[in-house]
């Protein structure tokens, strides 16, 4: 991988990919191997948007590789309020560490802001934009389950808004994988999106009816459908509802369904399904930890 | 010690509580020799309410052997202000650290919690519920100053809503302690409690006056009565200026009385009285980062 | 250094200075050498304020030294909301750190604090008051680029407010340094400022036109004139006018003047002076790590 900054999946080639998950399940496979390899590293978070579980998973991660964290805090308690601009921001920050991680809510922000500092840049997340890092955790969940070769996957829910969806979809281009959209009309896959898949040469379904596609898929991948989406409630809970998968959604589907979800989920997946075999969303955060200690070391060896 | 989470005092019996408080002497005689004990250590903070001093000596206890934390931050910044529920949040949390503490507003929520996570978890306060941990350095530095047996301790102030204090007259029930509690009437024992002591074969006494008990006693340990419980604001301050000590209130008292207060203070306790003998509150809380050290060196050592 | 305390740059010497200047300048020479210097250490961050570099910087200078940081967090979270004194929060946050860094909005509230704690307590901040680790790593910065003797400063905009400048220019009297201080009338420096400034021996001039004496200077130290000190926005946008700099103001500057800012700027110095070589404000929040680096390697070598 010779790539400084990640900044979009779509910069990723499958050869990357297939490099960061490969070094991702040596690490998962022996941690303690590496648990001093970055002894000295320190990574600047700057989070101009809440986040738990990337930016926790972030600090984990670096933290396993022997190195530590130095966080902006949030936006309410650093120089933001006084009116600098994030050009300014990063470029202090870099100062201070030796790669630095980006939220913000602008799309487009972290490919500007990587244009203004030295230090490595991974985007995790730039509003409407990216989420690189989102979605090799979730392709590397996908292999560990299911493979991404000869696979087929029902992703389901808010297929307009999600930039985890859009992210994920394109990355799957570069494997053998049918992709099934399954969304209420008023959701579904934007326009451009659909047509840079096709441009990809993927294989795409597009569908309204969850059901049907249940029994197909090797995954099913949920996301949340906000209710702020909708102009009323009533609207929202019924496409809610229709949406929300539970073991009577589950009954047709084959044994061995992965059931993922970006989290945090609200009512899109039914607590009984946890304890069957076919839920892997919280594995699927747990793998935010070797996922991103594979980029960052990759990221930081490049450097040194 | 057999327990792989620490959700309540009332689940540590007097060899448990004896093995944390000896080790924690141990740890506090000699830093120096656990200073890499755990030295790959994650130990991920969930504290959905604020916190100081039990944050603050978590995060310094783990340092102290070595390791680190991963914290989520305060809950504006986290996912929770996107619905996800405790169960869920403890669940992908567990996934990047070793141990869990937990600070959350609702009695029962780490009890609940620790049903859904495979690592041990502690409650750093559960609502109105228990702080075990604070119950341990309440002991620790009871022990140091006066010992655990033959020890008459006043307990003084807000007996009603106060956690801490009901989780350490519990605790005290291990050991051959007389208990005063001195309160205004409107803010006694609640009756569950007071029956759980007797039940428990404690040996305590009520009092409204507290000039009665100063003499008496080896320990008082004051808290704070907060202004929200009273109807209106003349009667609070007769109550709070009734249960105050200064060097007058303490003219009566052992030379070697040993004042407690599990902090922040407000008017409990006058500025004089800090730089006396009698002064322990600040030893007090610093304590909370040996104890705290021995604990989690129990609980990841035992995982191991 | 016989200091416990970093209260005041008021309170160092030239040879303190020196000191931690040629300590700095060792560190950013060879970082790896003290990687590990003070591997057990841990720095009670004290913020009672936002900050971004300030806070950031510390905690990137202790973690450089292979210690770590116990952080109370933003007031919203910690105790400081129950009504808990300054005093008594000082006392708590000593016992889970080996020096505390605070800032606090109150002039004088450091002095106070260091009178309550035994460990070193270094002022990041307080209030109208001092700064004294923002003029370390300024004088760092002149040294580095123009020298500290036979140097001739500008010091542009607000001189009234600015506790940075009356840092500085208090700093600079240790050495041979011109003083040229350049403001509207309703933000010159504080008559008790200027009479210390003479006291000092200081050789100091005042001005109002920016552009008089930018040919003249070997640095230019550029602040924030900030909109609520003036009665009506058009007077501020007047005034913000004239003490800002460009590539035409800079025209008539000598090819080596180095132009500096503490950060974060909001419209004093146009964006294509970054990419000249008089630009140094961005190495200047840089020069915060080795410096402060420095000052706490020597506050913990004399603790040890």
């Amino acid at each position: 991988m010779r790539h400084e900054d990640i900044i979009s999946a779509k910069q990723l080639s499958r050869a990357d990919i297939e490099g960061v998950l490969d070094r991702a399940a040596e690490i998962a496979a022996d941690p303690a191997a590496v648990a001093d390899r970055h002894a000295n590293a320190l990574l600047g978070l700057c989070f101009f948007e809440p986040s738990t579980r990337t930016k926790m998973s972030f600090a984990a991660a670096i933290k396993r590789l022997g190195g530590d964290v130095v966080d902006m805090g949030t936006v309410e308690s650093s120089s933001v309020k006084k009116g600098e601009s994030l050009a300014d921001t990063v470029r202090v920050v870099e100062g201070y560490a030796d790669a630095l991680v980006l939220r913000h809510p602008m799309e487009g922000s972290a490919q500007m802001a990587s244009e203004f500092v030295d230090v490595p840049l991974i985007n995790a997340g730039d509003g409407a934009g990216q989420h690189p890092t989102q979605t090799l955790l979730d392709l590397y969940t996908i292999r560990e389950a299911a493979g991404l070769d000869d696979v087929s996957i029902g992703i389901v829910g808010d297929l307009k808004y999600g930039r985890t969806v859009h992210s994920l979809a394109h990355a799957l281009t570069n494997f053998d994988a049918t992709q099934h959209f399954v969304s209420p009309e008023s959701l579904q896959l934007p326009r451009k999106v659909r047509y840079d898949l096709h441009e990809a040469g993927a294989t795409i379904r597009e569908h309204t009816d969850l059901d049907a596609i249940v029994p197909e898929v090797d995954v099913l991948y949920m996301t949340r459908i906000q209710e702020e989406r909708f102009p009323d409630e009533s609207e929202y809970r019924e496409v809610a509802g229709e949406y929300r998968i539970d073991t009577t959604t589950l009954a047709a589907a084959a044994d061995d369904l992965t059931v993922m979800h970006p989290l945090p989920r609200v009512d899109e997946i039914a607590p009984e399904i946890d304890d069957t075999d076919h839920a892997a969303y919280f594995e699927q955060a747990h793998n935010g930890v070797p996922v991103r200690m594979a980029l960052l070391d990759l990221l930081l060896e490049a450097q040194s």
